[in-house]
Order: structure tokens, then C-alpha cells, then sequence
């Protein structure tokens, strides 16, 4: 199994200390060396930084560590290889265009017999179900909303739809963006946290390091970060129930709906 | 105006050394300061480094410098902006994902009045001329061949006919690749090198720097490297005549199309 990172700001925000912690899970804290990758949205750009390596090991890993890109949407992912071969075209986070704008995914889980009919206009390049999934899911929305982006609470309501029928072939952990937003679902395992002021100071769990955040931010600032574990061992996380579907916006949960079997509701 | 760099092998290699010289001309030795990019393929996987900073000043060009990636197709470009503001969405490489291939695209030049029909298939993110002619081409290319790729000679008269079009509404230099070949328009300044054996010693234009193939390679090896002008002084460079098309495999070029205004005749 996988793990993801996901970072969603109401200010641009480096995510170095979080990753740092993150990196450490890639071959040398936890057994996930089946490659790494990690994407910044900064506007409507993305930068996409990939590695096929063990990110404990990786140059590029290191680069991101000590580089500080200002992102308001990160998506981040550590691979442990369950479909498809270890290769730089199954590594996520994945990218794809829709409506003019970038969208990245990344997985964690394992779907079963999921092969949804693909009319073309978004084919896997690589082999794994993740990837599949992506595709179908930009594919369907697309079919609903035709050639113009839809209000994000439109498009949370599809993402829903659409999830309950991905979710139905298996573990279906996901982060994904578009650069205004991260929806992220809670399969089986997610978990988040708030940093808003009075801001900490704050101590990962996979390295001892510690940093001080009332020193790096201002009191409007407002980071939520969403990881497969907790990535520190001294602020409140919040366990996102399994079968949850979260959308994220401007540093903290805007709405919630469940996944789990039975018709959807409302949970908050 | 921008400057242009890629190279096609018919074994992975790597790009550190041209790449010296290329960088520098992102603010040290030339002007092209509004950012750069770099896209590598591995097998059917992308990897695009992009930096709206100098290039000469970018940490992440100097990972890729120092970091030897193994890529039989290479496109890169160092921007001096024409259309579009300085971000991260105007850099080039671009990608698309077209036939389940990512495609790179990177663009020298400036289109006028260039508004073509999108149908949405693929849309620009950003602002530029170069984004939107790439999103016009793979347009066309779906249209043409539906939902299944052609063979690469195919491809080649179809991209030839669609250049055409495009090369009617200004300078469009450009460099596209899906991995298995690179196709190089020469609008008004390109030029190429096919390093083979018997390898010799190369030396940088715009470094003190110069490198001896013969310990690097071995004698089956073959590379093509393309650039807006020439980065070595010690090698035969061959200028590529302004309105000529061409498609390089394996390391060295496989054909060539004019498109100077007139019937499409082929050149060699």
C-alpha cells in the first residue's frame, strides 16, 4: 500500500517540514520504495517533480526538501507497487488537462476487476488501476458538464457520484485537485490537520525534528494537511472516517459526504 | 525569442553536458531569462522540470545538470516571453496525453492572429501562442486518426500539413516528441548535431567546458541534438534551411518535409 500527502493553503505555503517527514516513509521509516512523486499548483501551473527511486534515495526528493516552492495545493505520494510495474509511467501524482486547467491524482489502495469502458479523450499511459481510475473520472465529468467547468460544489456533488462507483471494486484512497480546491477521499485510512493561529510548535514522528511555526507565519494563515498517517506527534489529527469523501478550500474541511454502501447523505 | 533544445538516441542518454551550455543562456551568456523548462522521457513516462526563474539561477537546473537522467528523448526551452506573462502556466515544455502518450511540445517563435477553433479536447492553461497551437495540433491529430495512433510516417505527413497551417500566421519553431521519435520544425533557426562513432572531444560555446565522448559512450551509440544555435565550437553542426520539417529516430534524421509556402514537396 501506498501512502499520500496532501496540503491545501489559504496562503501559498511551503510544505518542506511536512515532507520531510513524508520522505523518510519512502524506503528508510516505512517499507513504500517503489517510487515517490509530489505536485505543486502554483496559479494555474503545476510543477510535477517524479522519481521512480526510493525517496529516501532520491536527488529530486532531496531538491524538493530543501527548495521552497509557495503552493496552495500540494499532492504528494509514495508508492508501494500492487498493479503495475515499478516505472516512472506508474508513478503518481498524475496530471491530465480538463477545461483548461491541470487536475493531479494520486491513490492509495487496490481496485479490483475496475476496467470502465474509455472513449478516448483520457487514456492511461501507464499500467496501473489508479491511473484508470483518473482517466474515467475526468472522462464522466466531462460527459456531465460538457465543455465548461461547473461550481465546485457542483463538481463535489460528481466527484461523489462518481467515486461511490469507483469505490464499489475496492480500496479507493485519493487526493485530488485542480489548483482551487483538494477532494480528498477517505476509503479506509486518512487522516488531516488544521495549523491556524495560535500557531505551535510541532514534532515529526518519522524524523527528530522539530519546527516552530508561530516564527514562519502570520495570524490570518491557514494550512490543512492531510496525510495517509499523522506526520507529527504532538498536534490534534483528525482520523477521517472510512467512507468519507472531504473537500478542502482555503486551508480547512468545507463539506463533507459519505461513501459508505446505502444512499448518500449529508454527514456535515 | 526563446531558444530550443533536444535530443533523440537511439540508446538512453544523458544531457548533462549540452545542457551546461544551454543554461547558461538563461540570463549569463543570452537574455532568455522569463523561465525554462526541461521534459525527459523514460520509456512511456515523462518527467518535466519546469522553472519560471532564470535558468542560470534555478536550483532545480542545477539538479538536472548534475543529476544524469537516461532519456532517448529530450526537449527543452528557455524562455524569453513574446505572448503571455512570466509563470509557471507560460513555461514550456508542455504536456498532453494523446493515444495513452504523453506528448512534449516546446515553441520558438510568434504566432499572430492564431485563434483556431478548440473543441475542447485539450485547452490552454496559460496565455501562450506556442500552448495553443500544441492544443491545436493534437486536436486535429484526434480528429484525423480517431481513437487509435498511425504509424509514425503517418503521423509525420499529417503533423507536416498541420505545421503548414500553423507556419502561415508567424515563427513557429517547435520541438514535439511522444517518446518514440522527435520532430523538429525549422521555421527560421535550428540546427542539429549527430555525435557517432568515431566519438571525439566537444567543447562548449557558451562554457569553458568540454567533454571526451569516446570515454562515455560506446560505438553503436548515436545522438542527435538539436538547438536554436549551435552549443559546441569543435563539432560540424548542420543548419537546418528555414521551412523544413524533420523527424528523427534512433539518433539521427529519418526524414525530412519542406514547408516553405507552396506545394509540399519532400526534400530528401
Amino acid at each position: 500500500m501506498c501512502q499520500l500527502l496532501g496540503m491545501n493553503c489559504n496562503v501559498p505555503t511551503d510544505i518542506c517540514f511536512s515532507f520531510t517527514g513524508f520522505q523518510a516513509r519512502g524506503g528508510a521509516t516505512d517499507v513504500h520504495s517503489d517510487g515517490w512523486g509530489i505536485a505543486f499548483f502554483e496559479g494555474r501551473g503545476t510543477r510535477v517533480f517524479l522519481d521512480p527511486q526510493p525517496s529516501c534515495l532520491s536527488p529530486v526528493a532531496e531538491l524538493v526538501r530543501r527548495y521552497p516552492i509557495h503552493s496552495k495545493n500540494v499532492i504528494a505520494h509514495i508508492r508501494k507497487a500492487t498493479q503495475g510495474a515499478t516505472g516512472l509511467e506508474n508513478t503518481h501524482p498524475f496530471m491530465r488537462e480538463l477545461w483548461g486547467r491541470y487536475w493531479i491524482f494520486a491513490h492509495n489502495g487496490n481496485l479490483l476487476e475496475f476496467a470502465p469502458e474509455l472513449d478516448g479523450g483520457y487514456l492511461p499511459v501507464g499500467q496501473t488501476d489508479s491511473e484508470r481510475a483518473f482517466c474515467w473520472l475526468l472522462q464522466e465529468l466531462r460527459r456531465r458538464f460538457g465543455g465548461t467547468a461547473p461550481a465546485a460544489a457542483a463538481l463535489f456533488a460528481a466527484v461523489h457520484e462518481l467515486t461511490l462507483a469507483v469505490a464499489s471494486h475496492g480500496e479507493f484512497n485519493f487526493l485530488l485537485s485542480n489548483g482551487d480546491w483538494l477532494f480528498a477521499h477517505a476509503s479506509t485510512k486518512l487522516s488531516f490537520v488544521v495549523r491556524q493561529a495560535p500557531f505551535a510548535q510541532a514534532h515529526l514522528n518519522d524524523q527528530d525534528l522539530t519546527v516552530d511555526f508561530t516564527e514562519l507565519t502570520t495570524p490570518e494563515d491557514r494550512v490543512a494537511v492531510i496525510a495517509t498517517q499523522p506526520l507529527t506527534d504532538n498536534e490534534r489529527w483528525t482520523e477521517m472516517p472510512a467512507g468519507t469523501l472531504w473537500w478542502f478550500a482555503e486551508g480547512e474541511p468545507a463539506r463533507t459526504l459519505t461513501t459508505r454502501p446505502g444512499p448518500a447523505r449529508k454527514t456535515t
